[in-house]
């Protein structure tokens, strides 16, 4: 019978294809291999073959519906169109379903439904295929859910239509296309989740926030950057690898722990600022990068890799506490960016262990978007460097990670961007980590993982601005996993050989990320050799002046201070011993106030005895306990206008049941602090007390 | 037209239930809600209403075929089985097909892919809509995914039948009905999945073992204990519950941490490991249980109570450095099981900040499995008890995490038991976390969680076998959150009500554990009033015995220490300065030895000079270096027969490139460890150095 043959018949009805094809480049290999391999499948389910259509419809097929239907049919398998539509939307589905094991509904239905698995398999695990490693070191296995046999299909279905679009998703399963060939389908995913860009994002539970991911991963087809986008992608590329190689070249035996093998991430962080100061950000970031995103004087970062600073200005006491070495120091920079706008950059010191600043820049981000009334938290942006040995090896990773959401902790979201060189120090990450990824921990947080080649600029540039549009729209956790290499090794007097020398095989014979990206924009002929023989002139003509510069450079006592520390005194200036005592009438009246309770509150029994104890130790003077001389100093500081923040593990209560900064309603739960309420209209952040949660 | 009717009219055909319906329990509350609420959805798809057939077949039905096909519809709405099988699902499947928009294929296919996304919904987020609190404090928002009106369904679909078992999925899809009614499909969900267990295990990226769980949580419908499995399980209760109530009325101001809200944990985990024990564990358990579990003599237990200690041996030193409180000591014990074999277990000492120990208990679980030779490490098993605050709070817990799975530390899966009180200390969790669960890091490694309600006794029984099975057949970590509350204070002179009255209120009026599955047994006719009589009396008569001997209780110097350190010193017996020198020629023959590569083996060159320049100290004597000096000491006690190990982070080279204890062919990458080979066939574990990966 010919019923069946139809079925791959139909197929030939092409499809409009609105697939536009990714510009030529590097990273895109070979051809998708949709089917995997040979090898055994435990679950696949073999696709069961024609049954013919007889064994079906025998008892039916017969009399004169039998040949009106015959005609029929031999019409719409010659030319579908030739038929009226509803007859063809019969056709199809009635071919379909009627494939499978005799006696059921049949085979359109399953395999639609394999195919909306395969859809999902994709979403969640297309990460695991797509083209991370610039090295290309370790073969990842392909995961069976990502094989299109493992859903019973065959080569020969990759032209036969199917009806996919049922479900209100965004990205492409949404659009108004529902009848689609599996090669098409297949292709889409392909580019969508196995390109140089491995999404993690179906861990998290809000399907709002999945459906905003995939309206962007699947939907925007090509990443087709403008070309005055691309020159200023390249000249920030430049400036990244000649100013490494500078630094090599002037000071051949100095450490600088130089960023060669990443240097896709100084364009990325610099789009990022961009694309958030689009959204509204106007300040912060903790960079180890010194010289070109937060833009710290060359002349100056020369003049320190000399090891020539004079002194400032005779007589004033120094900063003390910052001789530390170089790569080690903070610094802050206003930056124009590049949509016209400026964005206040700050870089805290930090010491070797790297990933102790973690709560230090999301407590000075915190306290920066206090003292700045940036209530929405838009303004202020936290933003981490993590390395990928540390993101997986250092607890303070996860406990920071765990007061991000928290209401007396959150910052709105901190960017994290590891810079992940797959080796850390001297040690092969499968020896490192249990995860499959060293970023896996940000899972548990619900936050979305953006995996990229550190080899391919444009898809750095473009997950960074992602992750600049997701902190903005959804003021929550955001990683970005840079896969690069450590082209030297761990600095630059250190033989990176002894203990990786497969890899470092590789890496000598490696083009640079520069190289690579140059080489694509003159293939594609999207820029002139000219072009780039003038941008990188202009780079190296600025370095050499700025060494040349170097030599007279005097340095500012307050470089690495950013500028809402002004007024910061040095430790000499303030270590003679002043009077802070105030006088007894404020102590009494700030006493008064904070042992006084809300009329109707209904405080524990044993509470009020001591709120009614301590109202005593104030009037008389006498037996006034450490409790209580603890919050009068608090409350001194408070009235003065000074912001005081207590945290830690049950600091609300006191551990020992001795502090009540907060005490609760018997009835009704409702809270009450004492300290919030010392002045009118106390602003109620002016005192924070906040539990941790630890014990 | 009658065409549509027919959809649900097919319902009719009953079904064959082989749903065992669970007994009666408190837990299972009103009957399920499958609908939940009337608030807007974002992206519920309305269901599209009866379109009349007449618009789709307007063109073809018409003439003898129209007549012939109306005729056969007709008969078929009135009886299914009066027409041929064949004309029986072509009427299912067309008349499903013809209800959607006009023009394309049908409502039959995007109902089933709804319904499987339906299914997969349960199987990720069903536990949100677990009854895991047993005060119910919290009313969380159950996510509209698991709402079938979400997928287009309305109550009027609830006895339709669908078709669904199309995927060769472990788990209730698997079984062999592929047509079930809506109600069926969704009863069964909220059977499996929101009960008093909540389980996480869709994270996992492997097929296998999400198919391994599918299988036990899907189509295991009721767990029926026999009548001797509930009373072992009531009796352990019980001894867990009298303990404490005993402990309070004899000591009533002593600090005990008492484990009331909690106790359905001991049995829990003697049942895990009883089910440990089958499968082939023989050794370990960290546990803060001291008398229940591990079964620290109660004479003793009661005798530290009492602050009593009678000095063990005059004259011989004693040990020192545990002279902590006496909930901080550890213990051991030899425990015969359910199945008639003997576990041995020994609980570390624990300092206040309980995460501590974890990777302790890591690094002896791992040093029993060396010295015991467990080669698959089925024998001895680590058991981590972790409260809800530090499993979320300690970035200990997150690097323990990342040890298990690495070669050189993995000791073959850790069962971790979250004793989760939902107050830590006096915070809630709300302001604690910012995950969903204390337990979420575990994802990310790719545990499975099950989250239990701790006041089902057999639930918490189940979960706890799930572990042990689990941890034996895949070898990896495992969690058991047990939700339960924290009857007292922190301990049991601490107010909880301060900081937690509304908690408080509720935990007041509640029912412990043991009435609550009392009252459950003797209400289902399980077991007699006068059996759990009889029970209880033994139990309170040893209670009360034990407490009479330990008033004339001597402690035996060696309690806390496990049946392995027999052998140990205390400090005065070893503080006497000895000759741990060796001779020279045993220096030199080591030193040979750990200074020669093998044939063919290609070091670094700088690595090969290197070793010359050992190899020359060696045979002078003259400018031995530190790093020498190191590998002859370590070679020394190897050669002793000591195990010796090195970890840390990039311990193998050394921080300085100055160890070089494994080295790298240059062609291969091929490694070679010289203190691995001083020996003939040295056992290669007896030296073990690896790196940690951190920076």
């Amino acid at each position: 019978m010919g019923w069946f043959r139809a079925a791959s018949g139909l197929a030939r009805v092409a499809l409009r294809r609105n697939l536009a094809r990714a510009p030529a480049n590097p990273f895109a290999g070979p051809a998708p291999r949709y089917f995997h391999s040979t090898r055994p499948r435990r679950f696949a389910a073999p696709v069961p073959r024609a049954v013919p259509l007889s064994r079906l419809t025998d008892s039916f097929l017969d009399g004169t519906s039998s040949v009106y239907l015959e005609e029929l049919q031999r019409a719409w398998e010659a030319d579908p169109t030739s038929v009226d539509e509803s007859w063809d939307n019969f056709f199809r589905n009635f071919v379909g379903q009627a494939a499978t094991s005799p006696g059921i509904s049949g085979q359109t239905i399953q395999e639609s439904m394999r195919l909306l698995l395969l859809v999902r398999a994709y979403q969640v695990s297309g990460h695991l295929k797509a083209k991370l490693d610039p090295l290309a070191l370790e073969e990842r296995p392909i995961p069976d859910v990502l094989d299109p046999a493992f859903y019973g299909f065959s080569e020969a279905d990759l032209d036969r239509e199917f009806f996919l679009g049922v479900w209100r998703m965004a990205g492409f399963l949404s659009e108004n296309r529902p009848v689609q060939t599996l090669r098409s389908v297949l292709e889409r995913l392909e580019q969508a989740y196995c390109g140089t860009i491995g999404y993690e994002y179906m861990h998290i539970p809000d399907r709002e926030k999945c459906n905003w991911l995939r309206d962007r991963i699947e939907t925007v087809n090509a990443r087709e950057y403008s070309y005055d986008r691309r020159q200023v992608m390249l000249d920030r590329l430049m400036w990244s690898t000649q100013f490494e190689s500078f630094l090599a070249q002037k000071w051949t035996t100095a450490k600088r722990f130089g960023l060669e093998g990443a240097e896709t991430l100084i364009p990325g962080m610099k789009e990022m600022f961009d694309r958030a100061a689009d959204l509204g950000v106007e300040s912060r970031g903790r960079l180890n990068v010194l010289g070109n995103v937060v833009r710290k004087p060359l002349r100056q970062i020369f003049s320190e890799f000399s090891g020539g600073t004079k002194p400032a200005e005779e007589g004033e006491g120094l900063y003390t506490g910052t001789g530390d070495v170089k790569y080690h120091l903070g610094t802050s920079y206003d930056r124009p960016t590049r949509g016209g706008k400026h964005i206040h950059l700050s870089l805290v010191a930090n010491p070797s262990h790297l990933e102790a600043v973690d709560p230090v820049v999301a407590g000075k981000t915190r306290a920066k978007q206090y003292y700045s009334n940036d209530l929405d938290r838009t303004k202020n942006l936290g933003v981490l460097l993590h390395g990928d040995g540390s993101f997986s090896g250092q607890g303070v990773v996860y406990e920071t990670l765990h007061l991000s959401a928290l209401p007396n902790y959150t910052t709105g979201g901190t960017i994290h961007i590891v810079v992940n060189n797959q080796v850390a120090f001297t040690t092969d990450p499968r020896a490192g980590r249990s995860s499959q990824y060293c970023t896996d921990v940000a899972k548990a947080l619900d936050a979305p993982i953006f995996h990229v080649n550190g080899d391919d600029l444009e898809a750095v540039v473009h997950v960074c601005e992602l992750a600049a549009e997701w902190r903005q729209t959804f003021h929550s956790d955001v990683v970005v996993d840079i896969v690069c290499y450590r082209r030297f090794g761990h600095n630059e007097i250190d033989e990176p050989s002894f203990t990786q020398p497969k890899m470092y095989k590789i890496i000598r014979n490696h083009q640079s990320a520069l190289e690579i990206y140059q080489n694509r924009l003159l293939e594609s002929g999207k820029i002139s050799k000219e072009d780039i023989d003038k941008m990188q002139k202009k780079v190296s003509t600025i370095l050499n002046d700025e060494f040349q510069n170097s030599k007279e450079y005097i340095p500012n006592k307050r470089d690495w201070l950013s500028a809402y520390w002004t007024g910061f005194k040095s430790p000499e200036q303030i270590s003679r011993i002043r009077n802070t005592g105030v006088k007894p009438e404020i102590l009494k009246r700030v006493g008064e106030a904070m042992t006084t309770l809300p009329e109707n509150f209904k405080p524990h029994r044993a509470v009020k005895k001591i709120f009614e104890l301590r109202r005593q130790m104030i009037e008389t003077g006498e037996g006034i306990d450490w409790a209580v001389g603890e919050a009068l100093a608090f409350a001194t500081l408070i009235i003065e206008g000074n912001h005081v923040r207590l945290s830690g593990q049950d600091v609300e209560r006191g551990t020992f049941s001795h502090r009540h900064a907060v005490i609760h309603d018997q009835e009704t739960g409702e809270q009450y602090c004492p300290l919030d309420n010392l002045v009118m209209n106390q602003d109620e952040e002016l005192f924070t007390v906040s539990n941790r949660y630890e014990l």
